[in-house]
Order: C-alpha cells, then sequence, then structure tokens
C-alpha cells in the first residue's frame, strides 16, 4: 500500500454514472516511490480522510473490495487514515 | 487514478474486433506519477472528453468495470472529466 | 494502453505448454514512458503486426480479455496497429 | 515478487472494517526497484516477520489469494521471510 | 512480458503453505523496463530457468494463471527460456 498524503479535491459533474457520488482527494507519496517526482494522483476516500492527514492507499483491483467501490470504476481508494508510522525504531510520523 | 490532460487521438483499423467502436485518445499526465512513467499513453473515452481537458483516467480491470468496456481488452480508461482540482487549499486547475 | 513499435521477435522452445502457438514480439515505447531509456518488453501478438509498425499494447488481465489469449500466462498484448497519431492538433504518426 | 526489508509500522485506527486485525508493516526494497529513490511503502504481513529481516512481497490481487486476506482491501504483502539470497553464484544475503 | 536474465534464488522456509514446493529464482531485466524499475526481483520459476538464461515474466495475476501457480500468492513468473531475441532485423541473444 501506498503511503501518501491528502493535499486537495477533484471536483467533476462529466463523469460515468458509477462514480456519482463518490469523494475523489487528491494525494501525494510521502515516501517517494521512485525517482524524485513525488507520485500525485486521485484516490477515491472510503474513510472521510482530511486535508494533510496521511494515509494508506490501495491501488488496481484492490481498490473495489470495499462494499463501496464494488462495480465502480476506480483504481486508487484510500483505506485507512496513519496515527503513527514508526520507522528504524522510530516515529516518524504522528497524527 | 491518473490525473491527465487529452492531447490527441488514435486511429487504427487493424485491431482486434472487440475495440470497434471504441474512441481511443492520447493523454498525458498533468502531475507527473511516481512509477516513472513520464506519462502520454493511450485511453480509451467513456465519457466525451474534448482537446485539452483534464480527465480521470483509471488503469487496469478498472478499464473494463463500465459496460462500455466490458470484455474488451483496454487497460486505461477515461472515466471523469475534472471541472476543478484544489490542491493545498487553492484551485490549481479550473475548466 | 501503451503506444509502441514493434523492434523485432523472441523464439522460445522451453515454456509453459500454454504459449504454444503465440507470437511473441520485442517492442518499444515511443511516447518515453520513463525517465529516458525507453521501455523495451514483449508482448504477444493478436493482429498481425509488422516490424517497425506503431500498436497499442495492453498491460495486465486485459493481455487476456481477448479469445486467443484466454487461460494463456501473458501480461502484454498487442490489440491494434495504429494509423495515425494526432497529438496537439498535428499527425505525429502515419503508418 | 519484491524483494525487501521490513524497516517499521503503521498504526491506523480509522480504517475499512476489512483492516481490523492486520498487521501492516513498512517495508523498503533491497534490491532498489526503482532507479533513484529506493521505494518504501506498506505491506500486510502474512508470516510474522521481523524488524530488518529480509522478505518476499507480491503486489496486486495476489496480495488476497492467501485465505488471510481474502475479500481484505490489500494489494501488498509479505508471504516469506528469505532465509538466503545467492546472486551470481554468492550468498548475497544470510537470515 | 519482461525480459530477464536468471542471476540466482532465494531459499526460505518460512513462508505462506501455498509457496512451498516451489523454486523462487532471482532475476534482473535485461532491457530496461520503461516503469521506472530497474529490475531485480524475485519470480517462481515454471520452466526450470538455469542460472544466467534470458527468460520471459509473467507479472500480475497472469503469474497464476498456470495450473502450477494456480491459487498461489505470487505475482511473477517464469513462463519460457529464450532461445533467441531478434531486435532490429539482428540476433542480439542467443541461447
Amino acid at each position: 500500500m501506498r503511503l501518501a498524503r491528502v493535499v486537495g479535491q477533484v471536483v467533476s459533474t462529466a463523469k460515468v454514472p458509477e462514480l456519482s457520488g463518490t469523494t475523489i482527494l487528491v494525494v501525494e507519496d510521502i515516501a517517494p516511490e521512485s525517482d524524485g517526482e513525488s507520485g500525485r494522483y486521485a484516490a477515491v476516500d472510503l474513510v472521510g480522510a482530511g486535508q494533510d492527514e496521511v494515509v494508506l492507499v490501495v491501488s488496481g483491483s484492490a481498490a473495489r473490495v470495499d462494499q463501496a467501490t464494488t462495480g465502480v470504476p476506480v483504481d486508487q481508494a484510500i483505506v485507512a487514515i496513519a496515527d503513527t508510522i514508526v520507522t528504524h525504531g522510530e516515529v516518524t510520523y504522528s497524527k
């Protein structure tokens, strides 16, 4: 799962009908996944995440396992809000 | 979901039969995706997106959840047109 | 879908039985998908693509949607040959 | 499968219900999967991996094949702890 | 499919039960993959590949299509050993 921070939201009226009623947030990877460019992308919110909160994002078919997104054409979903992240024995993030 | 801009179209006559009748647009990521993809690729259009519009693109099996692409060998689909994108409290894109 | 050019072929005798009878071409992304090294990989050919032709490649389970690859362990397939690609209003590729 | 090292843990109370009872560890690729930043991400632990242990991580739907994660919205899971890794005829890692 | 070379093996005793009896090799991409992955990872071997052989590796659910890996939590599998690879009209690899 990607570790990311909520940085914003996408508003869209013209969309496939199954997306109606979903909240689509803009998130940015906090642990740089690859070559420097911080990954910014959109994910459907399943847990009511707030601005700047650090979240767990699942990608692919995992985004449609929860009841709320079954049959919805999404490929990234926020499934948890991190309280704390411990790395190398230290608390590197605390809500 | 990837945030991308419509930059063009692919026209193809020699294709698997299931692709007949689909519109395949060329899109470019506006927020450089983290996984290395500099981000110009083709996606089937499900919402009638226009040139230069910013769209939400789903990848993988999510591209075949909508009725229009069930059983069609596609792995990226445009599922929404963004009206506005807010990041860090500011409107960073408005249609 | 990835936009790629056919650059060669892989010949293999020792393979899982389901791959027998498939044509496996070597393709290279034309739109530099990553930050320098153009992506070169192998894809099963579903449309009789020829050397140097520009093609649409699907990845993941999409590669097994077509009848010819159902039940075959492949994760990339050529599903169309591009006639023309238009980007920013200009024909950037014509067969 | 990704070769990664356990570097920490994510604690979260606000999460989709299916995630309750899972242990989510932070892992870092030991073989730099990307060409710059080492990949750091979260994976559900299926084998009781300990801090600094080198593990095998599966991604995508493979993370939900095991009984413990069937129906759970996860896309990365630790499925084995490496005892030894041999590369180019040499033991490059031993537990 | 990824074009990769067998460079070693992973030995693991603590693993999910479904992995018992599988051979897990370490492979390295010979053609730098486009999506940023610099490419050393582990894949289950379905064809008895030997050290330094060039192989075809499938990723994602394709790794579980073969009978030997159905129901096994793996996301990369070696499905063929390359005899020859021809690119731009020249034999660039021969076993």
